[in-house]
């Protein structure tokens, strides 16, 4: 057995694309499309040829000449490669709007991402249910984690209370946490911090959006620099 | 006046740390701190000095030697730097669980970034009101956008919904989209289109997770090979 480029050097672009390119190819499987282009996939993502074969290799397919790739195989070998098809335990903290979208968001579950519970200090949440899923005292977290073999954690509570909730799941074995708190979190050597902050998000889509403006209204860019050099002045 | 470096070449991970700094700050504002070295935000931040001095150089202020930077200054220039003076109002389709938790985000308002309306084809849901705002019919969006001057839109629709959203707020002139569906959107050339996929950065995520196992655990790794050896047979 050869041993082949491991999954973990797959480019960060390239992973972000994949489920992108499985959306798509599930929408050609219910149209009844058996096969498809390289070219067609690009043209209609938007996207060149190459960097889509680029792409797609990366999950150990590769397309026939003349013909493409088979859909169905190509949906196969997208969702192993992104671990789909495994199950992936989680627990989520703070149930509040946005856990609670989390819990209910439909994009996971089909992707092997299934939260088992949600946990909050807030008595008045506690022993409810949300979309079907438990909330907990955030006390039993370190336990539970630990005993249900619970590697991975959402934290989705507000800022001030992140870092306390990081170290619980740490605490409870927990190995890999997507925070979605606006802040930094400390976390010992070995232990996974996946960052989602929305309002870092906002900043990069807000100035996308006055590049935008400044370029179709000159007098934007002139109202800014003027402001710039008031501040500096 | 001399023509600064304008706004729009701020490198995109530069953005997205000025929120970070700017949160900070607040902490540090609020503790009665009164100046900042480059040095300790670096520390806590867990970032180069140099990087620090560079990221927060774009936003036009300077630190003093031995004193650093004042607080106080820094957060305005950041925030000014950010727009977050200005006010972006926006409009929000598909107020199910993610949209509604967007509507309360309590991140959002103080940076300027207001969402006036939500709506919705759901019978059900127009007419009522979410965090404290009304919930409309989606056929009323492309008048009011045009009549308010609404510029912005937020898609929080299934994804099979939301190219009929797109199309819906680009002839209402909203010029810059912030989607949450899982899909590429088709819009004119000079609409800015920011996408916001959660299953693509839990494809990240689950990638991160899935190195740091397998270099903990070395049948993790095996057992991913022998499965694309598999695969490819």
């Amino acid at each position: 057995m050869s041993i082949e480029k491991p999954l973990v050097h797959a480019p960060v672009p390239t992973l972000r694309r994949l489920p992108t390119y499985h959306h798509y190819l599930q929408r050609l499987r219910d149209e009844g499309r058996p096969f498809v282009s390289c070219t067609l996939i690009a043209e209609d993502l938007k996207l060149y040829p190459t960097q889509v074969r680029k792409d797609l290799a990366v999950t150990g397919i590769v397309g026939k000449p003349k013909v493409g790739y088979a859909v169905e195989e190509l949906l196969e070998s997208i969702e192993s490669f992104l671990s789909w098809n495994d199950h992936h335990s989680a627990f989520l903290v703070g149930v509040g709007g946005l856990g609670s979208a989390l819990i209910g968001y439909p994009g996971f579950e089909r992707y092997g991402f299934d939260i088992v519970a949600g946990f909050d200090v807030d008595a008045s949440k506690v022993g409810t249910s949300i979309h079907g899923k438990r909330v907990l005292d955030v006390d039993k977290l370190p336990g539970l984690a630990s005993r249900m073999h619970v590697h991975i954690g959402i934290i989705a509570v507000p800022a001030s209370a992140a870092q306390v909730i990081a170290d619980l799941m740490v605490k409870g074995g927990i190995r890999a946490i997507w925070n979605f708190a606006p802040i930094g979190l400390k976390v010992p050597e070995g232990i996974v911090v996946h960052n989602e902050d929305l309002a870092a998000s906002l900043a990069v889509f807000l100035q996308k959006h006055a590049l935008v403006s400044a370029e179709q209204q000159p007098e934007g860019v002139q109202r800014h620099v003027a402001r710039s050099a008031a501040r500096r002045g």
